[in-house]
């Protein structure tokens, strides 16, 4: 049939096409390596704003003058230097000689085995201390210019009050979610420098690059810039925020999300639904949350436990108050009280003010990209 | 300096791969543009899994052969897919010529307008009713043989009852999000062919490949499969279902996160951080949520409220299921019953079994792509 044919023949010219493409990103591959090797030699950081932003809109305008979406370029070109920054994070470029060496107590950890390696692509001697280790722990932190704690939260203070005593220009950080209390016991136990971090981002993260790290400034500025100094090469955003403003922040956006997360999963267990069904009657954007939902409990139950418990620690006045809205609103469902669901309605709105309609536009990219990645039969 | 010229050498050669890339996308969407007029040529749907499957694997295989990510080309891929079906579904194969002429009803609504291009695009007549034109309603619907009703919730059963007679082999189809009531009126108020629909998607959609659709079937099989094969050209999944089982899963899907999400939003316009705050202190799959939470308050107060209100009828027993748990999670934290916290844990994730591993890796994928898109300063 002749449709058949050309339709083949289209085919084969696609295919062409995509090899090129392969070819391209393994040349682009290489020459990326290469650019990482530049920077590391000249102590630049791995992420540099301008470039990407020139480099993005150079490729945008061609584009358009080619009649091919600015879009479909940009998100293309975003993926590819997903790829680009994981090059070139092989090596790194070393700003602070002075944290050397350093040891992470945890270190076998997922959050500390990622923090060894990136410090020492960065070419600073790293020791770990783990629970194995506990005998030589003496041994392990003489001498060390950086000792960063990367234990369970419910541990941190105590491993920090047991530490032997440090030398006093090594630099004391830990990076647990919480921040007051390690901070404070950081203070108490060593004399020397001391910065509270907590990277927003897990250990499964593809790169460095644009990950957010709150900073909490305890004592010793001028050895905590070193490590501020290196975290900056990385590509990471830093944002200093007390540990007290931290903290509440923290509070509000966990708690409460871990709780109704956690609550809902319990919730459909209980339904006849099976899981499939509920998928089935998704949209795009239910099916995300269900996501959401859903890969809270691949995680450890009792690691969650946990966490959830050491968050709970002060949390009355934030679970009444949720608690309060919670009931006017069925008070108002009940009562179809549309005016109120509107004023309710309005109070968020003006909180979520611009960012809505932003939410809405980056939300609907990402359900698009979910919609992409189907794969049906 | 030396560095900074191999550096710029570097970047220009980066420029070079970029501008092939760009070439190559104009071309392939002009060679995808041909595909899709091949396709309604010869009443081929635009979305062929077994092709994807083919193309993707071909290409994975190529990429490994030459050191490139598998997954970074299957990423490009499937975003340059978006484009292609995009492109395809410009002029669509028509298989079922006997729904034309077909009127919409609340056809200015913005899903309205999306069902009145897609049908038109496949070559079916397409008539409009909207509030304007209710003086002439008996004209437009004259002959109709294709009826679908995309009108707000509160309103639909009175539109439906208040149609005229419409012809005996005229299908009538709404698109509601609940299925009982409609369908039901819809079989009382007309003689012939009924069919319930629930797309799964609103009106921003990329395109219509891979979107779902449950299908609610009414009454007389054979002009609704017409209809259902005309789906099917445009690549939508369809799901079909009884109307109880769909209202009642939609009640478990939307009532319930509906609720915690208007909740959450009115609780963080409480609190005293402020939005920015709030985000430097999540990580990327809180400020996922927060998107997801904050995207809800970019729509109508109005409309919302009345949606609310329509599937808060009836769902009592739910809202206690929910309330019990939420209450016995509280008594388990305030308690520090670890032992409790895990076994309410061990029942949710049975529910999500292995979908919990793998509702992780998307997320996973999603927050790398939220991340490659960040703009920071």
């Amino acid at each position: 049939m002749v449709l058949e044919q050309k339709l083949a023949a289209l085919r084969s010219q696609i295919d062409a096409c995509d090899t090129e493409l392969v070819a391209i990103l393994a040349k682009r591959n290489k020459i990326t390596a290469q650019v990482g090797q530049i920077k590391r030699d000249s102590g630049k950081p791995v992420y540099i704003p301008e470039r990407e932003i020139e480099l993005l809109a150079a490729r945008r305008a061609q584009a358009q003058a080619q009649g091919v979406s600015g879009d479909l370029v940009e998100d293309i070109l975003r993926r590819m230097m997903r790829e680009s920054y994981q090059n070139q994070q092989s090596e790194l470029a070393c700003v602070s000689p002075e944290l050397s060496p350093a040891v992470i107590i945890g270190g076998k950890g997922v959050m500390g085995q990622l923090f060894a390696k990136q410090l020492r692509r960065s070419g600073i001697e790293v020791r770990i201390l783990d629970k194995e280790q506990n005998d030589s722990q003496d041994e392990v932190l003489s001498g060390a210019k950086l000792v960063l704690v990367s234990v369970p939260i419910n541990k941190v203070e105590a491993i920090i009050e047991n530490l032997p005593k440090l030398d006093d220009d090594c630099l004391l950080v830990d990076i647990t979610s919480v921040k007051e209390k390690p901070v404070t016991a950081m203070l108490n136990s060593h004399k020397g420098p001391v910065l509270g971090l907590h990277p927003m981002f897990g250990p499964d993260i593809a790169h460095w690059v644009k990950q957010t790290i709150v900073v909490c400034r305890g004592r010793g500025d001028l050895k905590a810039d070193m490590l501020l100094a290196q975290l900056k090469i990385w590509g990471t955003q830093l944002v200093e925020m007390d540990t007290k403003k931290h903290d509440e922040a923290m509070q509000i956006v966990q708690v409460m999300r871990h709780l109704t997360t956690f609550v809902y999963g319990q919730f459909l267990a209980k339904q006849t639904h099976s899981l499939r069904e509920i998928k089935s009657c998704s949209s795009p954007i239910y099916q995300l949350e269900l996501m959401m939902v859903g890969r809270l409990f691949a995680q450890s139950p009792g690691l969650y436990s946990d966490i959830m418990l050491a968050q709970f620690d002060n949390v009355e006045s934030l679970l009444e108050d949720y608690q309060d809205i919670y009931e006017q609103t069925l008070i108002k469902l009940k009562n179809g009280d549309k005016a109120g669901l509107i004023e309710g309605f309005s109070d968020a709105k003006s909180y979520f003010s611009d960012s809505a309609e932003s939410f809405l536009k980056q939300s609907r990219a990402l359900l698009n990209k979910a919609n992409d990645s189907k794969v049906l039969d």
